[in-house]
């Protein structure tokens, strides 16, 4: 059987390499490239998805998966031949039942959205952007109905990057998680004057901070022999390899956390993609688990860690190297204070980690209401506008800071937002475990000692890649499945303290 | 029959776009890749040039080219259809010749040997690259067999970059330039210390220089919307599409020529890819009509407009703003002599035109013993540090200033230097037909007019694309065959006033 099986994995690693491929052509994209290329770019990359589409979908990659598939698991459930086969088939079934012409059609939209996203956003024109995403929203439905689904067609694509979640099982969560969260923003919100971030705020020359936040990044262990940071309009993390994996990150020149946990935040999700075993690239095992679980990573790195106070103690004197004169005056107790401050915010990446998942709370809602057909495209902007009021008593001026902030949508992703919920909620789960595991782990980036962290993660997380279902991974490694205690624990405790109340 | 070609057009497309993917991976790699990336990129490089080879040469494209030849040609021997599958035919008559097989591992090779490479110059030694320099040699030959030949395996691989040429047509005109060259040389070299370059030497900040070589490619009509520059260890011009042409420069600190004359030569370059008519993208008519043609332009604009005296005046007020104080004192007649300054070089790139061509006589010379057994790759340092002493009277101090120089082997390449001196031939012929058609024209650059300069280019050269085989191009639009007297006429006239004999 072992002949068949290297068979199979070469033909599925030259599937990756097909797509690492497309990877850097849409990293290009949104970093260097000149915005003549648009147009042969978006044919490039939907050539290469519509090959790497067909060539893993051919009947012979069912046929050797079929062949190999009992033999594997015959070698133990953690065997790595037994744990490719299962992400092989899965991976399979799901991509087999999408039509080439279709993956191509997506292409091809999404790259004309993504433009008109910029151009849009830039001049707040949501018009502009509408059949963009009316387009978008049209090849979702198709997607849902193709893939097939029983209560909702959101429960179809929220399956592609969380498996195993529904609607039905997200709104309880929601719901728990929300009344949760009200009373503690009550409480911030009846004390919204005593927290500032004032010392965050000023002019940081924008070559200073990336130099600042390349520093970071390879304290907390990023390897930038085997990766680079750069600019993008929306940071992002992007695997060509195991030992390439990019991460970017923005700068506002008047506002220095924009940088810092951006930058945090993104080499946090590759730390993940720089742990993954080597054997595991260019196969279906290379990657994370599920959006939530790696966005519990991100999360954990930029909240749980970057944002405590031993943290802010090893942050101060970086801050004071890279910015001479501006940081003399403050104490580490005043920056953690700082970089914590809680407030309704018009921009979910701004968004502080207590409010942040009302913001998900709203994209959930609209996104849903547009797929079940209970919401117009055009009434979107007004939908939205609406829910930042209830939820937040603000209202965006332009739709540039709202409707219009974020990416993902002209990506071609709906269904994507809630496992940026579910990774804060497993983020916390995760400290809870440290406790146990990590004597003093909390207190060990006062003195810029992040291996013990990265270790832990690196063995329970990272080497696992995409073995197991995200329920399945944290049973065996936390003992329990999702929860949104701890997260609730976490905040409140948090914040009381900050807060005083 | 318009059907059939449609369809012959979109499978020529998706190679193209396949080639354009392959070229941003190879071009990232050179510019922004952490060393860690290489072994996946090589992998992924390698997968793109075999998909775009089978995929190219699959039986169908050849039975497309077969039943649309004759009804193209019927519409016109200058027709966009006609000229296409002239094209498409001498492509694909080569490609189907090379095994896939052999298309990979070569890729593979390559891929090997440019890292090797970089390490072997950064050090000096040769013996870590010479296992790669063999299996270089021995694929070309394998190529060489292959493809077929009847004098010398050289003539099969020089064919690739310059169609219809040989090793015993190059002789007679090596021969012919050499011995026109040597007296002007001794006049030269007799009269030695009668010029400085001290001018253009000193210590130039390496952001400003960029700031300047962007400046001056964007003059001469290098349209960044449509492309970009950034640094390499070798300056390149890479093609994704008419409307993502991209060039590379560096940087001497202490020396500015290279960064001016290095950037104003790959803009060159850039200029006939960006004058690629819009409907021969993604087409086999894109690119230039070979590599001697394309060398033309960049030479025309490095040496013949660039290396001129009304160019040294428009120049000359640039690096006053670019290095503020550093050439006040300086007049533009002292700038034309200084950027004019001949004496032999260890570097080609950084060679003058006069000994530039002795340059690639010597490479000419190792590539042809090592492809016809007449010399072991051990023995190629000693061969070539032999030929500087003959040649120049100087000797490498060390590989990497000699044998380790250039980037050309390591891509695999061998029988492309010629087309460098075939380059410098056919931009002298190419200034004596615009003496008759732009009257004064010489004279424009002064006044930073380069667009009647351009539009000529673009009209003769640039719109043909990939139309015709050079020497056809050549007698189209210039009434004349490849000539040695006008590069001769032009050295002697210009390097005699220089020096004054």
């Amino acid at each position: 059987m072992e002949p068949k099986f290297q068979e199979l994995k070469k033909k599925l690693s030259e599937v990756s390499a097909i797509n690492s491929a497309a990877a850097v052509l849409s990293w290009d994209q949104q970093v260097y490239m000149p915005p003549g290329g648009a147009e042969a770019r978006g044919a490039a990359i939907s050539t290469l998805e519509e090959l790497g589409h067909v060539k893993f979908t051919a009947p012979e990659t069912g046929k050797l998966i079929d062949e190999t598939y009992a033999w594997a698991q015959g070698l133990g459930e953690d065997s790595f031949e037994a744990s490719y086969l299962r992400a092989a088939r899965r991976d399979y079934d799901k991509a087999v039942k999408l039509p080439a012409e279709f993956v191509g059609e997506f292409s091809r939209a999404t790259s004309a959205a993504i433009d008109a996203w910029a151009k849009a956003r830039a001049n707040s024109d949501f018009k502009a952007f509408a059949p963009h995403l009316q387009k978008i929203l049209d090849l979702n439905l198709r997607k849902a109905q193709i893939y097939g689904y029983k209560a909702s067609p959101y429960d179809a694509l929220l399956d592609l990057y969380e498996p195993g979640a529904t609607k039905a099982m997200l709104e309880p969560i929601f719901k728990k998680l929300t009344e949760g969260l009200k009373p503690i923003i009550k409480e911030i919100n009846a004390r919204a004057g005593s927290v500032s971030n004032d010392i965050v705020k000023g002019d940081f020359d924008e070559q200073a901070q990336l130099a600042l936040v390349n520093e970071i990044a390879g304290a907390i262990g990023y390897d930038f022999t085997r990766g680079r940071q750069d600019r993008s309009a929306h940071p992002f993390t992007t695997d060509f390899s195991v030992n390439d994996v990019r991460i970017t990150t923005r700068t506002h020149r008047d506002y220095l956390p924009a940088a810092i946990y951006g930058s945090i935040h993104e080499a946090g999700h590759a730390l993940y993609g720089q742990g993954t075993p080597k054997n595991f690239d260019f196969t279906p095992l290379a990657g994370g688990a599920s959006l939530g679980v790696h966005e519990s990573q991100s999360r954990f790195w930029e909240n749980i860690v970057g944002r405590s106070l031993p943290f802010c103690r090893w942050l101060l004197p970086l801050l004071r190297k890279h910015f001479p004169g501006k940081f003399d005056k403050i104490n580490a107790e005043e920056l953690y204070v700082a970089v914590n401050r809680s407030a309704p915010s018009m921009i979910r990446v701004e968004s502080d980690e207590v409010n942040y998942n009302l913001h998900i709370m709203l994209r959930f809602e609209i996104e849903t209401a547009l797929l079940e057909g209970k919401l117009k495209v055009a009434d979107a902007p007004a939908f939205w506008n609406a829910r930042m009021r209830d939820y937040f008593g603000i209202t965006p001026a332009k739709d540039a800071e709202g409707i219009l902030q974020d990416i993902h949508w002209s990506l071609g992703a709906m269904g994507y937002f809630p496992t940026y919920t579910l990774g804060n909620l497993i983020s916390a789960q995760l400290a809870e475990k440290m406790n146990k595991d990590i004597p003093g782990w909390k207190n060990m980036p006062e003195k810029g000692d992040f291996a013990p962290i990265l270790a832990w993660l690196r063995k329970h997380i990272h080497s696992q890649g995409r073995k197991y279902l995200p329920e399945q991974l944290l049973k065996r490694e936390l003992g329990e499945g999702l929860k949104v205690e701890p997260f609730l624990h976490y905040i409140k405790d948090k914040y009381s303290k900050i807060y005083g109340f």
